[in-house]
């Protein structure tokens, strides 16, 4: 840790949609239902397999006549699935939209006969977008918080319309993100600043979620902590945790721990139990805190994961400004061949 | 690392199969496509999950018409996934049979319907197999290698039989593997043990995989090293390890990659050579060394996770004896209440 730390980065910007394609997202959810697509596979690397996690969520624990895997590109490419065929859509996500084994995941789905390729990234010129049948394309919001999330609460939401399964207010949720998140930033930061500088002081970090806090836990592992700030980390389902690595807990050992507000959020609460008794470092995110004064009640469930990785992203921030790392310096990323 | 370590511990003793339950473990791979289930739940906790990891990569990748999900209990008992019903078959796994939230996920399925509930344990006479449907028990095999895996296995092919799509020669190498894994083990004695003294040294361990091979790897970071040997220890698909977690290799760091025979070696011969450039402690396990006569070169692919799961065993009683630290011992498992 330095002593001289540096100020904290801004937030990121909000998302910005193009209306258009939001409503292009929705018609493609629906369409996945009238259509009879069995399985919707979900392809990826890094952040941008991460990104699927709330969607596939929702969609495992409400959609019984869809099958929605996350996998892999280079998984995808080399396992060909036996659900992949006719009655699939495959999602191709990639933020450059030159990921080598996402971009040759297209091949692959078109190989199989998939029904249709969609990509996802932020780049209409990219060779994802060029290649796949429909593109959706978040320029110019780069650096903005999770914009592959709300192209996939989008679909998402098609999906529950048309299968009859939609909560309403998601709409209206989506759309106060924008304004909302800034509150929640401002609420935490104080918190998130506190975190950061502990976590700076240790060797390994644990981070915990059940549910679609899983997979945030995890992103927040791998790729803020690891890739872009070069500390140790590892993250788990907060049920298993409690059938392994909870045998080194120790006081000085620093937990990260993301609450939601789904249906799981007991398997949280007990490693919480269990972690408030062993360690002297256990920090909670809790989206029950989330202040969100426009997303009705109904949604906050479904809506949490999406915001939890916004807060995630900026507690990387606060990591950066402490441990004096710029998030975007990389070793080996887009510098030596692999 | 204890300059004084004690002996290597014996090798764990082969699985004893009870030739009635093969017969049975089969008929219900059978049924389960004759009586056209759509959605398998693999259901248990720590290794217990992760012993389903072979069967779910083989199902995955080979049976279209039917669905194969493996979830930790408490996930499966909260979240009740929308493929669980009457066209569902529910496996629950747990070594002692009382894993309370695997005892849960019993009447979890029995709720929603599901057509049948098969507990795979140790204990003929616990909660897990006196309220399932059907029990398969491996006592008194209680520290042999991987029962849990050989029974999966067994219904593994009772499916791919009835679904036309099974491979000659797996009978044959099950039956093979009591007498070629302890040749594995004298073979690699050496070289495990030059991995443990080095694992030893190094605070974090890496663990990198693909295919059916990311689950043993994940199974050696949270169940040997970090609930076992209390060392700190994380693993990755190999895919993902080069988005993200890659940037933090140096020359120091120990990573520890176990290759299989299957579609996805391509990954981690990729991640190979990537971390063979940087790190000087990469270590080795690759299935295309095991010698196992018994076992028909067209089933190796599908064995090799299986004598994966019992070398990693034996890796970590190498670490047991150069850490001098007792496989048995918990913290918190078995001793608190959480």
């Amino acid at each position: 840790m330095n002593s001289n730390t540096r100020p904290v980065a801004d937030p990121r910007p909000a998302f910005v949609e193009n209306p258009e394609q939001a409503d292009q997202q929705q018609a493609l959810g629906r369409r996945i239902i009238t259509d009879g697509i069995r399985t919707v596979f979900l392809v990826g690397c890094g952040g941008s397999l991460a990104a699927y996690g709330p969607s596939v969520y929702t969609l495992d624990n409400r959609v019984p006549q869809l099958v929605v895997q996350a996998m892999n590109s280079d998984e995808f490419n080399y396992r060909k699935p036996a659900g992949l065929g006719p009655t699939s859509i495959v999602l191709v996500g990639s933020h450059t939209g030159t990921t080598a084994e996402t971009v040759r995941a297209i091949d692959t789905a078109k190989a199989a006969g998939a029904e249709s390729v969609v990509s996802l990234t932020s780049d209409p010129e990219s060779p994802l977008a060029t290649h796949a049948d429909l593109a959706f394309t978040d320029r110019p919001t780069k650096w903005a918080w999770d914009p592959k999330e709300i192209a996939m609460a989008r679909i998402t939401q098609g999906i529950l319309d048309a299968a009859g399964l939609a909560a309403s207010g998601f709409d209206e949720a989506l759309a106060a993100l924008p304004a909302d998140i800034p509150n929640v930033f401002a609420d935490l930061d104080p918190a998130l600043h506190r975190i950061a500088e502990d976590l700076a002081t240790k060797p390994v970090t644990y981070a915990l979620g059940s549910g679609p806090m899983e997979g945030m836990a995890r992103a927040f592992a791998m790729f803020y902590m690891q890739e872009m700030l070069w500390r140790h980390a590892a993250a788990y389902n907060a049920g298993e945790f409690l059938h392994g690595p909870f045998e080194m807990t120790e006081s000085q050992a620093p937990y990260l721990v993301l609450c939601g507000e789904d249906a799981t959020r007991p398997m949280t609460d007990r490693a919480l139990g269990f972690l408030n008794r062993y360690s002297e470092h256990v920090h909670v995110i809790d989206s029950r805190e989330f202040r969100l004064a426009g997303v009705p009640d109904g949604v906050r469930a479904e809506i949490a994961p999406i915001v939890m990785s916004a807060v995630t992203t900026r507690l990387a921030q606060h990591l950066e400004a402490v441990l004096d790392h710029d998030l975007s310096t990389r070793r080996y990323m887009f510098s030596v061949e692999y």
